[in-house]
């Protein structure tokens, strides 16, 4: 087959660099997104009188029964013809004759390609804000009912026990990490809104041409400032990959607690069994894979963006060719944020949470703090209090003895402001709903945090 | 020296431990912040009534003056003391004794120091959008220089000449490019305005303080809204070194162009002596080392995003000692860009445009473009069109004929419509002219760039 | 399709769930290796008495009868059935009934997917260092030819002209980059020389195997020392990542010299039509995609190392899902550097040396080392002559002066020292063959470098 | 003050380029290597007569005069001599006069810091290579305590009980991935093996050196081939920050498992106080931040590695100043991967095994594989066994019922060849000493590893 700049050339391309340089077999995915700029650019070319009327439909007419042909399969894909553009424009003169030449008028495959991944990436920040907005709503659920459950469970630091806090709190603290992801993908869809179409190869084009009517038409409301620019930028790109890679590694935090939670020793959580698998020779087992390989993911998502980083690293204006290495990174970091997002949010719906053992495996000494806390509102300079409590942990853990235990004179031993109605405080409960801070466990607090969350999932 | 959790442990720490622990060697960059924030939080235990008036004063006082100490080089930092915030309370203490203690109530070091890199950061992001600015007033200077002079230099794409345009229009790219990181900073500290104070340890607080106040004070506009995302939220920094990796990636493009612009065989410009240096044993060199760094140094900034990222990975909630190694990255990041961007800036401001050569050095096969176009516009399709035009660039490079001396008869071999007339498009000023597509390059286009940059820089 | 471990659950697997822990979509590209390990597997069972002598035959017929499927086509493959080892283990069955389930006697998923990868990595590190020598023998013809030709042209820091060398020296420094990779995938190969068979899910296997046996059968020298390393180690893997990656930076280097040597403005090579790609607008192009297409490739090297890394980072010891996300790293590490090797080494064949070119533009200044060492050996201090030649530079480059019209005269204002004698040293071959100290450019030393590079390619 | 080219240039350095090119912050960490270099350059001078004898013993002098001033902390650097190579050229000269300029003679910049840092990786591997043996030693230390004492615990895989091991056991398998570390830093140093000397800046030299002398003097066994190569490699220092960051991924692995296994869910460890902190806010918590941190650091490492690799990326030969962002990399690896190993070896030798508790955490559904395989050595087919035994599992797990409490009579209904004989096979101890394949966990095997693993710390 003949290639589309052939002229200039004598020898023929070499089969290993011509499969080596034919990026059909990844941008075919965009497919759809190359017929739809088609189809504007073609409108734009006739409108602007750079080609005829009837020219125009024809082309018009041409591209719809190609996304005919995308939509049902039978569009006839050919790697000899490098790429998805050629592919089409071939397919369209076949189609339409000659005149499908002129599709490509006034412009480049530099702006093309760029145009079809800023479409392509406008639609799958919609799909993964979505996909966010899934998971949030699958938390939330599970966060109102837990605040309803008034289920206590230890919170951590440094994966010790620190404080108790409300397993609702716990929960939306993933909600609310993952309203920064969903902002986040915003801005990554508002640097995705420019039109690079006008730019042509890099300098621009003599023809009489509308790019912003071309852009309004594809839903773009700015142009690029710059033909140099518009052709050599993937910011838009790698924005979307680190949106990608945060998200990845707040679902590998998510992912590593299931993990921990579901171990049989600390045994706060059941996966389903549709979110679990078994071993091929231990018949006991009921593996948590799928939050194993959420977290696993994580490696892909951040290869990605790492990779494009590399690309584009020293890479002179305006285009080169390194950037057709974008594409594959985009369309691998999408499809996985979308698969996680999709399993984390199973995983987090079926999920049974053992309310009983989260609160038994409260450790009375993770309470303390607020012994300290009393001690200091009676005067006593915190750092002497938490050291006045440090001490009486210790004791009683030498001593093998519980705090609830002791005698109001052993108390007294450590401060006079200890006594049986400080130790009274120590109850879980208690301990929760003392921390009425904005923000903060208490019952009261949490209930405006849900109340929150349900205002942004109504946006 | 006594640590400050002591209470509860018998064993010494380990020498090696406690070296390794510590983060004063880095964290006491943060020392001004530290203060800053301990005294909003003094105020506001004193206004909440959590501590008392006088004692407020008193803690306020002894913060003022260890501000002093770090500014004028004498506060006593002491390694053994763990890291800044307890070498600044320590001190505090020894200033005005034990109610210096008190400064730690309803706060945690988790809250802490994240307060202190939010509040780093929001400083930090100003400086690099400043320096940003310095660079795109540079650049826009510059290009309004060689919009002036008219300056034409060969446009590339794959670095082989693709078409000519403005050298103003070139240098103009960078600025768009510049424009999209002061933007994305502006996104980072937007990120950064949320004040984590409040969230103690990460549960809360059972003191009824005022966070709200204290945010306000800082100028925070908001809260988090979760104690436990409060203390283990990284984003903000994972963005801002985002921001500085892309930033470097677009440095390290500009760096090779200048690396590659400045060789002999290009010799489009002359470093300033001011940036070049010489080599240590050949007399004649002049090297652009500090554009080859700059380029390098793309290198830190990526290493430094992924390194967070990796700690990050699978991290349970809330805070861990993991966490603290997200600052050494952040600061490296912030002095790397913020010295590129200065060091560019001073290479930018003082090169010497070789305008002669630049024009000299456009090939006339770069211009046919304009030939096929004319050929479409004469209703040839471009495809058509196209292959002629590359026709014609073979057999002139296998004769050894310039185009623009062919004959009539000869051009008419290839196609009737080209003639003299159209060879006569291939002048150089006259193909840039042509360019008038918004965003293209040319002059009353590269005009009406250099009008919307300079509102940017009204910003 | 019932799972092979279905006995423990009750509920069915989610469809989302399935989809995403399934690895077949890429295990089954373990699938020859999966089989030779199952055949040395059965047999080894046989032979210990595990399973009957007659069970045996019968498995290992079935298991050559796969064998046979998988190289015609017509194997089954079924993406419900989780992976390559259970498509295959239930083939089996379906071919031979139940005594198929007695293969895994003795063995689980973890030692047997690590088998796999370890089979898998030695065949390709093998085709890995074979077409590295294929391009190390397509940089030895050339340079054979051009020290034949006697090519000289600059050479280069900061890609400032430094000092001229032959093109055969130049072109064997990649030769000898490459023998370090060559030497390094050897070493990768023996890292992967380590049976993980007999490990079983991690502890081991009660029945009486014979490891040794196996891995004997399956052409390793050695087993793991302990079955819980055995299943989670992922070293050679990350080995043959990191390989790859240090070949690609490689390739990156040598690919950005072509691009750069193919400029117009170098003009040092011409790459063949074969190699080369022309653009959709612009008629005159010749792009040397193939070389930046492998340049860009770069970025998914060290994507894939560092999200294999990542992966790694902190998961507990045995066995996790996450290491089921090592494959495609690893396929698509090999198929990229084995499809860059390939390219590059057509490229290096077909490419065109333009000798005259290189040969005059090196310039005079790049020869006055030469100049400096003259004085030095006439007992200047070193420094003092460097500073006496750049002085002599500089007012050449202000006055506009040729090194070579200077007069006698005028040398002699720098240095008694430079006279006619010391000028007549400025030839280009006379500074090449002067640098005769080991591994140095002068012709002499190069034929001895190409002999010894005649004896690597000999091993 | 000059600079050291100073002949060509006209203008002054800029002082913020000045500061931006300067590498002495971080390259006086090679001052040592580099007057060690220095001193053995100087000698061969003189032994091949390029310098005179007497000559040459005043450099020496100077020199060993200058590595006392390093040592004692005398050295007067000064940041405006770019670089520890002319800060001691220069110092030199200020000892001993204009006759210190000759020792520049026959060397550039370029071979010297690529010896410096040649010089400086061959000690800091043997330097990592002992505190990996430390680490070693600890842990082969407690193995063979609990290999005595013959502690069990519950073996994992996917953080679910799996199979019941041999503590010892668990610890070797750290043992072993340690001492693949151990042997690739023995091949990094091989990889350092090799003299850059006599390249000069890329070309070679016109003088009569010896560089094979100097080489065998300073203790390397082999030169560069090329000396364009010799100047531009820096495979050797990614080896190492690779070497490093497999190091860091497994130092993480352990971390992590010490983490968990410290939680009070496991309870499986006690950290010692000395390798552990407190909290500023409460006063119980005992957290293992030594262990986090080593896990944090993973991400310096990878970001380390990554950046430099990034530097190479593209990099034309031979010698760019983007190389000199290599040695803040190295050092800031090696410091990291030394001190991880140093707190590493202070947490395994002081943290205190639980060993009851370890035992009383097996779970006894842990140990049915030992059922399934014993149905298989009855003649069952393994797949068949499984499926059995999976259902006898979720049965006792559906009754609330204990294995070992079922009668002969409830057994019987899931196959004829479960009793109570078979049942007895379900002791943790009997479950390890059966699993006697080669590297499995029967104390015998253990004993083995544990002689193999004494061996390799005789090396």
């Amino acid at each position: 087959m003949p290639k589309a700049w052939e002229g200039r050339f004598t020898g023929k391309p070499d089969v290993r660099a011509e499969a080596f340089t034919s990026s059909l077999a990844f941008d075919r995915r965009l497919a759809v997104q190359d017929v739809t700029g088609s189809i504007a650019h073609a409108r734009m070319l006739a409108r602007s009188g750079v080609i005829g009327r009837q020219e125009g439909e024809l082309i018009v007419a041409g591209l719809e029964r190609i996304r005919e042909e995308l939509a049902d399969g039978t569009f006839p894909f050919r790697r000899e013809a490098e790429d998805i553009h050629l592919n089409i424009e071939k397919r369209l003169v076949e189609l339409i004759g000659p005149v499908g030449g002129k599709l490509h008028t006034a412009r480049s495959r530099n702006d093309q390609v760029a145009l079809d991944l800023h479409l392509y990436l406008r639609e799958t920040t919609d799909e993964v804000r979505e996909a966010i907005r899934r998971l949030q709503r699958a938390l939330f659920r599970r966060a109102a009912e837990e605040l309803e459950s008034g289920t206590i469970l230890p919170g951590y630091t440094h994966l010790q026990q620190a404080q108790p806090v409300l397993l609702a709190h716990h929960l939306l603290a993933y909600f609310w990490m993952l309203d920064r992801d969903w902002e986040r993908f915003r801005q990554v869809d508002d640097s995705c809104d420019r039109s690079p179409l006008g730019a042509a190869a890099l300098a621009g084009t003599s023809f009489p041409v509308d790019p912003v009517w071309t852009a309004g038409e594809l839903g773009f409301s700015r142009l690029y400032e710059n033909s140099v620019d518009a052709v050599s930028d993937r910011d838009f790109a790698c924005e979307f990959l680190f949106g990608c890679a945060l998200l990845g590694a707040h679902l590998s935090r998510l992912a590593e607690e299931l993990v921990i939670w579901s171990t049989r020793e600390f045994g706060f959580i059941r996966f389903a069994d549709a979110y679990a698998t078994g071993s091929s020779i231990m018949p006991q087992k009921k593996n948590p894979d799928t939050a194993e390989l959420v977290r696993g993911k994580t490696g892909r998502l951040y290869g990605n963006l790492l990779g494009l980083l590399t690309v584009l690293k020293g890479l002179p204006l305006a285009y080169g060719s390194d950037l057709q290495e974008d594409k594959e990174k985009v369309f691998d970091s999408a499809d996985t944020v979308l698969a996680c997002l999709d399993v984390a949010e199973g995983i987090c719906s079926t999920l049974e949470f053992r309310r009983e053992r989260m609160r038994e495996m409260v450790d009375e000494t993770s309470l303390v703090t607020d012994l300290a806390d009393h001690l200091a509102s009676k005067g006593v300079p915190f750092r002497e209090a938490h050291a006045m409590v440090g001490k009486l942990v210790r004791w009683c853990e030498e001593e093998g003895r519980r705090l609830s235990s002791l005698t109001t004179a052993e108390l007294g031993e450590f401060s006079i402001h200890l006594d049986q109605e400080a130790v009274a405080l120590l109850d879980p409960a208690a301990v929760v709903a003392r921390r009425r801070s904005p923000g903060g466990t208490a019952p009261g607090r949490v209930a405006e945090e849900l109340t929150r969350a349900r205002k942004c999932l109504m946006v």
